[in-house]
């Protein structure tokens, strides 16, 4: 379903348990990065109806989610600040073809796949974490990443065929998936 | 209430009699700028907690308006598509002052007043226009664009004193006049 090309390895979930608390900063900015990316898209294919309109619904969901993530932190007295980024979405967006439509395709497949790796690891948080209020809170937000991962894949086919759309989702997946096997010392979402 | 310093000239309706799909067009446009500008200073503040959930809002409200507007065109058989900007935007932001926090106030207060010229012409319009239609659509957004002016300018009374504020959005309002006055031989919302 979400067209990933690797699970997380456990590395990860030593890094969560050792700084809880800078994953969830990082959680929040990274539903505010989402928002952004939505909105960069539907500014830059302002003419497509249909991917307008899904778009503004992502825009609005990531800022709830935003919303959700900072009142979790205040409830638990954490301070939200800027903290460093992983280097994920930048290795990410290098691989963005610089041509239209190859450049919408990879875009919107580049913005599902960190919506599928964030799938995946809230799913992975909410079985891993003993703290009822997380495990909630992650159960609640996998749907709807999942949804959007779909709504990209979607929206990448206004751009190219379905078999290339598909040919180019497992190419940048497999990237995804070596991206995430170096991973980052920086404890982050998708370190 | 709105603080605007000038009344907008007769000059405007003539461009708005003479070149209504084009204002509708750019209407759509501005909607999703102001999304954007929303977005832009909910991320150069991300620290502060109630300017996000004020700007968080208003860019979902923005991004509602914009599929309205689309709609609007849609049932007209008007094809939404790019086309080019006037200056006002980009005179207005000249404006801002580089160095935090009055960079913060600009930046708050001009999209304050982009907010207040949008709603006096929405005033304008819905008292102008024959198309029963259009006078019930920019009398729903009136109180909506005047609700994001004054978020706007009490979000600015977080980076310096309310005289400050007062004093700055003052001057801001006379420049807007100015830069109105000038107009734009372009036919645009804010021409």
């Amino acid at each position: 379903m979400l067209n990933l090309q690797s699970t997380t390895p456990d590395r990860w979930l030593r890094q969560v348990d050792e700084n809880l608390e800078e994953i969830l900063i990082d959680h929040a900015h990274c539903e505010n990065k989402a928002a952004r990316a939505a909105l960069n898209l539907l500014i830059a294919y302002v003419e497509n109806a249909s991917l307008c309109r899904a778009m503004s619904e992502i825009v609005c969901e990531e800022l709830e989610h935003f919303h959700l993530v900072l009142d979790l932190l205040t409830e638990r007295g954490i301070r939200f600040r800027r903290i460093r980024q992983s280097n994920y979405g930048a290795q990410l967006s290098a691989l963005i073809r610089p041509q239209e439509p190859e450049r919408a395709v990879d875009r919107l497949l580049v913005a599902g796949l960190i919506e599928a790796r964030s799938c995946e690891r809230f799913d992975l948080l909410r079985r891993h974490l003993d703290d009822p209020l997380l495990v909630e809170f992650y159960g609640s937000l996998f749907e709807s990443e999942a949804a959007h991962h779909a709504t990209y894949v979607r929206c990448a086919r206004d751009f190219a065929s379905d078999s290339d759309v598909e040919k180019r989702l497992h190419e940048l997946a497999l990237q995804e998936a070596r991206i995430i096997e170096v991973g980052d010392t920086l404890p982050r979402m998708h370190s």
